[in-house]
This record gives structure tokens, C-alpha cells and sequence, in this order.
């Protein structure tokens, strides 16, 4: 990256307002540390808004990228590539899982086409950097250029949204064939040899695993030298979309954007993310565990603990958006508890 | 009881909705099953309304029955007795926890004096029972007429609720000392010793736990010999809270209205309540694990799977209410998702 390309240092989460929402927990009308894991929650919120009470969330949005890849062909995913294109289209009208559950949890929902096959609409393809990526178990995915590329988009389409008013970002992932070059960021920075990574992705039979295993094990071959040169690592193993979606996350801790991450393809963005902008990852928040192997490799290596285990897997930020009305939950408790004192209830006075 | 008392039989969730819903799942835009535990939990509330889709739940109610127990005057908890009615006004007038946490889901809380030691409102002691239930150690609970009055209190409760457009209840608890009864009654129905029962309730020290698990092996005692005859154990060993939340959960399933389940108070309730009218946990979702150890063992033995697993240890309904959203995200998956002719996607032909 030259100098220009790279991300400004990021800031921590506010440490002072976070031991002001620890303290105003222990003031609020319950035993001690009674509400578990929602107290961590609703003080790492306030720490990133850097506010106590925490203000409820009002603009949460999901940004789907999209992109086909070249890997696709080599019988590793269970459905055709066309189907990319149909599905950003079906998310852009409102019939994808992630608008089903973005309704419940208050979301909106953007999806961006970084790299499909096929065409697609104007305005959903402003951003496009290619059609399809390189099948990367022979192949770069990407040119250098095409890789700072997308990730200046994630970044500009992070600081728009960020400048539009949203308060949490969940980046969702679509695109057949996205979980093998995930898998291979996730292995190759995490030094995790493949078949200790490989999953099923949404559901390949037993031929197609050897296949995606062989696929993987090839790509690393090519990946593993360059995973100190993070940009090249992008260009060798992912496609525009997770490089853009890297951009996303990278930017959104830049500009002090808590973040809530779905599963394998997203997190393993994630962890190119905290490669371009170390500490990135205090803005984030797991919001579930899929199936994928190499997902739970990527939150251990980010040392995150998901919120929900429902053998969720299938992308698009479903498992995210899931989890947010609990991120909210714990915003509400901090925010709109009564205190011991306004309440008057008797503190503990006995133990 | 007599016959008059005794709850009608227990229908069983749709069968046949269940399959439609699974077969629904299957036509939705998505890898088959890449909701995991979402899909599951989609079919049942279909099956629990029998009609699929599913309707979004359009007034999910909550109802925190309060009650003191002699047994918090035996130093099991950490707060003292005049923190229940306190707590009931703060819940009566929004502060409390559960009132957070249910805005957020969407819900409507009411709280019932069962048997507050103290004078409560008109309206919230309509259905009062006593002032305080007996110290369970050393001496019944209730009078076999207090604990059917208190059963059928619940079950009017909750026709009530029902009759008033409910379509999911919640049974929350609110009373210093509770968790000794519920440990009680889910360590002698299940056959578990006192040691392995016991936890820390809302926050005791090491001298508390023990004075806990001395009190709790004693009301055993009065109590193991009594847990084929459901009222006499509820009267030998509960209180007039949990009496009425038992009725209160078994009528739920009797009037086909699903339910999710909180922590340890209400679980014990519903062990019960099983017995009371069994099949009635069909009618259950397990909203979360609490760190009580009697919880787990009662949810086991109902053969339930939680949701949530925060450390949560509050009552009130709190982990019920927190997984509340979660539900209404698996109907609206199922609800509101294209299906692959709708969308014009291609279906899995490749694999």
C-alpha cells in the first residue's frame, strides 16, 4: 500500500466511559452483575459511543458485498454461479433472509456488487471492481490495482454510510464460492493447516469436500508467502468482495463504528482487517458461531466469543443481524433501568 | 386435587404444520437448513399456531408473579425481605429490568402480588393469596387450600391473558428467597442431592451457601416424600408465586399458547407444571442457561435446549424476554423470505 492507501491509526473504545457503565450497572435495580453478559455488552457500547447512559441504536445497517469467484468452477459449492446475481437481486428487493431478519432487529440493508459474473443494476454495481475473481488455487484472484481498488471501496462505502448516520455496521457476504478463498485467509494468517479448516460451506457432499480441500491446499501453496504483505495476501487468495469488505471493517474502527461480524466469509475479512489496522478488532463483536470450522479458527485468532450458536451458515449477515436486538437488549438495561436510588429500593445490606 | 381442579388434557403443537413449515423451509431462498436452530424453532411456533407461515407475534406478555418466602428470613439470600414489594412497584412502574428488556422485544409486562409480605396496589394484589409463604425447612409452604387457590390463580391469569389477544406468555418471578423453593422442587422431582442443586441465587458469600444448602436439605426432607402428589409437594415446598406460575404455565399449554421460559424460578414452576399436565412442554421454549445449577438440571430433565447462554441470574423474566427477538426472527424468516420460484433462483442442481 502506499502511503496514501493506508488506514489511520485506530483509536480504543473509551476506557474512562467504560468504568462509568461498569459503575452505573452496579447502581441499576438488580443483584450485581445479574445480567451477565449483557453488562459487558452495554459497557462496551457505551465505550464505543463514548457515552453513559449509551444511546439506543438508531441506524444500524447491513452492507451485503457481493462477488462471484473463479474457484466457483472447480466443484467447490453446492449451487451454480448464476445464482449470485439472483440473489443480490432478491436481497435488493427484500426476499433474502438477511431483510427477513434486518425487519425484526430495526436494520437497513445495502447490498454492493464488488465482483459478479453477471451484470447488475446501476446503482448496486457503482462499485464494482471486477467480474469474478481468479481461481485461486491456480490464479491470482486479483491484480494489485484491482485490490487497493476494493478496498478503498469498503472504505468509501463505510465512511458513507458512517456520514449518513449509522451507528453499527454488520457487512454480510453473498457469492457462491466465497467460503473456500475465506477459509485460505483464515488458514494462511492463522498458520492452521487445511483439513483442520475446511468446511461444508452451504452444504457440498463428501466428493465436493475432497474437492474444496484440494482447492484450498493448492491456494495456500500460493497464499502462504505473502502473509506478511497483507495487500498481496488479498490479491493472491480473496476476491473484491472480502477485500472490500476488509476495507469496511478497517474503516469503520477507524471512525469509531462498533461493528457486530456474521460468519466465516465476513470474519475472515475481519482478520485481514486487523492486519491493515491493528486494534480493529475492539470495535467488533461476534454475533454467532457458524458450522464452518475455519469461523470459529478466525474467532479465536481475534479472541472474540460469539453471542448465539445456532449452526447458522448461510452468509449474508444473517447470523449478525440476528444478534443485534441483543446488542440492543443490553443498551436498554444501561440506558433505562431505574436506579437503586430513583427507585427506592433497599441496596444490598445483608450478605 | 379434585376433579374440578384438575387441568383439561394437553394438545399436542400441529404435527402436520410442523411439515408444512419444514417443507416451506426448503422452497425459501437459501442453502436447505442454513438456518440451523432458527428453522427449527420457526416450524414450531408454526406448529404451536397451526398455520404456516407463521403470524408474527403481534402481543407476547410477560407476568412477574411476586412472592416472599419464610425461608429468606433463614439468611439464603443477599437482600432483605422489603426488597420484593420495592421491586414490585419498580416493575408496576417501568424501572425494572424486564421492563428494558421487554420494550426492546416488544413485549408487555404485568406484575401479580402472589404473596408479598407487604401491602401491595389493589390492582397488583388482586389475586393475593398470603403475606409471605412459609419457611420451607421447617414447616409448610401453604395450606393445601392456599396452593390451589394459588394454582388456580395462575390459571386465571393466564385465561385472562390468553382471552386478552396474548399470543406468547412469559412467567417471570420476582421475591427474595426464591431460588431456594425452585432449587427444592427441582432437586426432589428429579432426584438430585442437595449439593448438586445449589447455587448462589442472586449473589450469596461462602457462609450464605451454606446456610442455603443446610436449609434446602431440610425442606428436601419434608419434601422427597410427597413428589408423587403435585399439590402437597407444591404446598409441603413452594409458595404461592410459584404455585400460580405453575398453573399459570400449564393452562398456557392447555389453551395452545407457546411459551419461552426464563430461569431457574419459572423452570422449577414448569417442572411442575409438567406434572400438573403432561405434554405441557411442547407448549416451551427455553429462553436461556442461568449459572444456577438447579436450572440446568430442570432444563434437562424437560429435555429442553436453551437459547441464551449470558450468565444471566436476575428472574423478572429477563432471559426469557432476551430471547424473545430471536423467535420473532425465525417466524419472520419463514414468514416473509421468497422462495426460489418467487425470486427466480436457481435451485441446487450442481452438488
Amino acid at each position: 500500500m502506499t502511503p496514501d492507501d493506508r488506514f489511520d491509526a485506530v483509536p480504543l473504545p473509551d476506557r474512562e466511559v467504560f468504568e462509568q457503565a461498569r459503575s452505573r450497572q452496579s447502581i441499576l435495580t438488580k443483584p450485581a452483575s445479574s445480567l451477565g453478559r449483557l453488562e459487558a455488552l452495554s459497557c462496551w457500547v457505551a465505550a464505543c459511543q463514548g457515552v453513559c447512559p449509551p444511546r439506543e441504536l438508531t441506524r444500524p445497517r447491513v452492507v451485503v458485498f457481493a462477488g462471484d469467484h473463479g474457484i466457483a468452477q472447480h466443484g467447490v459449492s453446492a449451487y451454480p454461479t448464476e445464482v449470485t446475481a439472483q440473489m443480490v437481486a432478491n436481497i435488493r428487493d427484500g426476499g433474502a433472509a438477511v431483510n427477513a431478519l434486518a425487519a425484526v432487529a430495526g436494520a437497513g440493508v445495502r447490498v454492493v456488487d464488488m465482483a459478479v459474473a453477471a451484470d447488475t443494476d446501476e446503482k448496486t454495481s457503482a462499485y464494482k471492481v471486477c467480474r469474478s475473481s481468479g481461481s485461486i488455487n491456480v490464479e491470482d484472484a486479483l491484480s494489485q490495482e484491482e485490490t487497493l481498488s476494493a478496498i478503498a471501496a469498503g472504505r468509501a462505502i463505510a465512511d458513507d454510510e458512517i456520514d449518513s448516520g449509522a451507528d453499527l455496521l454488520i457487512a454480510g457476504d453473498m457469492g457462491i464460492g466465497n467460503t473456500t478463498p475465506a477459509t485460505v485467509l483464515i488458514a494462511a494468517i492463522t498458520e492452521t493447516e487445511p483439513v483442520a479448516a475446511v468446511g461444508r460451506g452451504t452444504g457440498i457432499d463428501d466428493a465436493g469436500w475432497i474437492r474444496k480441500t484440494a482447492a484450498i491446499r493448492d491456494a495456500m501453496r500460493r497464499a502462504r508467502p505473502h502473509v506478511r504483505d497483507t495487500v498481496t495476501l488479498l490479491a493472491t487468495a480473496s476476491g473484491a468482495d472480502i477485500a472490500a469488505m476488509a476495507g469496511f471493517l478497517a474503516q469503520a474502527s477507524v471512525r469509531r463504528t462498533p461493528v457486530v461480524l456474521d460468519g466465516v466469509v465476513v470474519t475472515a475479512a475481519a482478520v485481514v482487517a486487523e492486519e491493515l489496522a491493528h486494534g480493529a478488532r475492539e470495535w467488533w463483536l461476534a454475533g454467532h458461531r457458524s458450522t464452518e470450522p475455519a469461523h470459529s479458527i478466525a474467532l479465536k485468532h481475534l479472541q472474540l466469543e460469539p453471542l448465539l450458536e445456532f449452526d447458522m451458515r448461510l452468509g449474508e449477515g444473517s447470523g449478525a443481524v440476528t444478534a443485534l436486538p441483543i446488542l440492543q437488549s443490553a443498551i436498554a438495561t444501561l440506558a433505562n433501568m431505574a436506579t437503586f436510588a430513583e427507585a427506592g429500593v433497599s441496596t444490598d445490606d445483608v450478605g
